[in-house]
């Protein structure tokens, strides 16, 4: 329905025509031979119809590929994805997800597509789903893997190493760099890095092999508290214990680093004003056109308010017609120094280097900053504006403005996402609108408050 | 010099307290008992001089301890740090880094300042740094680290066990998931899970466990290809071969997943307009301004440019000063329009799943959305002129620019990220204003002239 012309590339073509023609061996094996810089690019443009062929045809056989491809795309990408299959083979592909993974994927979809897909999966597989679901996202209880190595610390490394060879196919993919120990009531009491394991005489029991003080978090610990815990050790991955100090999973180092990967790429967005920072072109039209709207409209109710401003001045502006010419100057100016402090703030907020506390002291940094920096471009202004117009006391309004409107832009935009934080909402979404419009309001003020006060030396020069 | 009012926090202080007392066992007893989360905001807000004087007490008997708290910060930070310690001091630290962040590190110092600290670092970690020193940061050489257990493909499964007990410690720190495998001549030829090891019956040869086909990755593969096979394959790291397949390090895949968070990063701040994406606030006031005046004197000569759109109308706006209103109204609401779509742009080249070729493709979905965006605030815009100004012409004007220049500005913000990228620029830094230019200068130039077009009508009303 939607115009759409797709510029398919060679690979996604050859792809199609291998998905056309219903063969699951050679399209398993196509896929496979993709260079993996590839794979993203070549299914994200295939169509939509093809795409679920695909997956339905991996499904039977190659459902551990077609779980692999999967892990290319965002979860919300991959969620529409599986909602197009059946939900028996959905399920098949999700079974052979890593759990972290199955989470993320699960979460995105309607509760009742999940519920469908869940009731197909293997039992136990999906019990696990559905305790996982129970977290939030960015969690240390929704980055977990639930695939870890657990034992009671009263065996001995004998019997640890027998069930190692007996489970190998399975314990495959698991985080086998530390064994885990825990009492009979499933209580974390200790971690033994594989290392020891291997180096350990035979009979020694695992509590002796143990690490003294084992590092473990809290099922509901936050990405940042993660974050700065993997700063602070060393180790690939660290176990998640619940209330009752419960062992119920292991958070891996790269598990967080990519949940942190991600955030920053959706600030990136919300700061360009995508609402919850997803967007993709690949989504239906009229759901993008309401994401941008709903951003849209209110910032068109804010340049209406910050223009009104101009009304007030209306008389200037029709005595002295040129003004209309430099109130967009002084305000754009500006407004790209304001955006550099909320840059600088969401960054160092982002890396916890400032907290709603320092609100003082940004200020302060932010208001000498501006100060020299509206100096230099306000005489550099001043200087064009003179030449060009051959008027200075108009040059004088317009580069003068300057200092005083960029120590405004560039103060709130340094301490308007702390103030967002504090109040507890996004600092990446409303910052950049927020500042932007008390830079062009304060502008349009500035300039023609100044030019009406030296109306009578503008007009005689 | 500068006006810097610290706004202390409680743990600073006394952390202050416990360096000015000069004793370093306290110092390193109250770093670790820090709460992880705290730890780079303590940190980071000392001053310089006592920041320097910590690392210089912690640098005698807790240079690891000094090493780990490098790691909060990013790379720069860590590095102004180790600057302004002596040579020998500084070398005490370096040496205790994991690889990865010693060449991070030592790639941000002058060269000067590096090779003073390498000579004094212990030779043989010396000469392995300047090694890896010389690949680019986001490479596979730049990444990996060259911790990692080797062995000759001969040797017998209790050689290497022998090994690993003898060198127990030493090894601690190192990628152990995995031994890979060398020839004589050091070339890599395969890989045995640490799990195969552990199995494996007594006087087993290494080449009987080893996976057939290793992944290996070349030491120049760009951290996008590193993306990618990661997304591919399960392995938490890869070996790194240089151009004769010698083994020469271990690429983790948590280290992929911290360059490209902080590559997200720095794209934020680039887009703000942080020139090379890296500011704090604690760097040298100078350093900031010229950093910041080296983005706003250019975009200074930008919106003068299209400004001056606005004088070839100036009559017109003179017949009609409420334009001056108007004018900002509708630049200001397309501009955010535009960055939208620079947004998603951005984000969508970063993912790999948009590429220059895609061009046209990407062009017809933003027209497409952009018109009937355009169309849905024009009517709006038009209802809201039109009962402020009681002026339908007028409203008409207003409102009927909005989809014509909405189009332009979400086309433009749509595929001039594709266009830098296919000149080699950064599309991070530039596509902003680029995509903000065009759209004020188009702004001005349609409200104008069809104002200028209607003036009898709107005149009249």
């Amino acid at each position: 329905m939607t115009f759409d012309p797709q510029t398919d590339t060679d690979a996604t073509q050859q792809l199609a025509y291998v998905i056309d023609s219903g063969e699951a061996e050679h399209l398993a094996a196509f896929l496979q031979l993709l260079p993996p810089e590839d794979t993203t690019y070549t299914i994200s443009h295939l169509d939509e119809q093809r795409r679920t062929r695909m997956l339905s045809l991996l499904s039977a056989e190659h459902s551990d590929l077609a779980a692999d491809l999967m892990e290319h795309f965002i979860d919300e990408h991959a969620a529409d994805m599986i909602e197009q299959l059946e939900p028996s083979e959905a399920a098949a592909i999700v079974d052979e997800m890593d759990s972290d993974e199955q989470t993320d994927v699960l979460a995105e979809l309607d509760d009742e597509d999940a519920e469908a897909i869940l009731d197909e999966m293997d039992p136990a597989e999906a019990e696990d789903a559905r305790d996982r679901l129970q977290y939030d996202e960015d969690t240390a209880g929704g980055l977990m893997i639930t695939e870890y190595l657990a034992y009671r610390d009263d065996q001995d490394v004998d019997a640890v190493i027998a069930d190692l060879r007996a489970n190998a196919d399975e314990y495959n993919e698991y985080e086998v760099r530390y064994t885990y120990l825990i009492d009979p009531a499933g209580k974390f009491i200790g971690v033994v890095p594989m290392r020891s394991l291997v180096m350990a005489p035979a009979g020694r029991k695992l509590a002796d092999l143990a690490i003294k003080k084992p590092t473990s978090v809290p099922v509901d610990a936050e990405l940042e508290d993660l974050e700065g815990l993997f700063d602070r050790v060393d180790f690939s991955a660290v176990p998640v214990v619940d209330a009752k100090g419960r062992l119920v999973g292991v958070v891996q180092r790269a598990a967080v680093q990519e949940a942190l990967s991600e955030s920053a790429n959706e600030d990136l967005l919300k700061v360009a004003g995508i609402i919850a920072g997803e967007e993709f072109r690949s989504m239906p039209m009229m759901s993008r056109l309401l994401r941008r709207l709903a951003f849209l409209l209110p910032i068109m109710v804010l340049v209406l308010f910050s223009a009104s401003m101009i009304h007030l001045f209306i008389g200037t502006v029709g005595k002295l017609p040129v003004l209309a010419m430099f109130l967009p100057v002084v305000s754009g100016l500006c407004g790209s120094g304001g955006n550099q402090a909320v840059g600088v703030s969401l960054r160092e907020v982002s890396l916890g280097i400032i907290r709603p506390r320092d609100f003082l002291r940004v200020f302060f940094k932010e208001a000498v900053l501006a100060l020299f920096a509206g100096i230099v471009l306000g005489a550099a202004l001043l200087a064009v504006v003179w030449v060009w117009q051959g008027n200075f006391y108009l040059a004088l309004v317009v580069g003068g403005s300057v200092p005083v409107v960029i120590v405004v832009a560039k103060t709130a935009g340094g301490i308007v996402p702390l103030l967002l934080q504090r109040l507890g909402l996004d600092p990446a979404m409303a910052s950049g609108p927020i500042v932007s419009t008390t830079t062009d309001l304060f502008s349009f003020f500035i300039v023609l408050l100044f030019a009406t006060l030296m109306m009578s030396k503008i007009a005689v020069a």
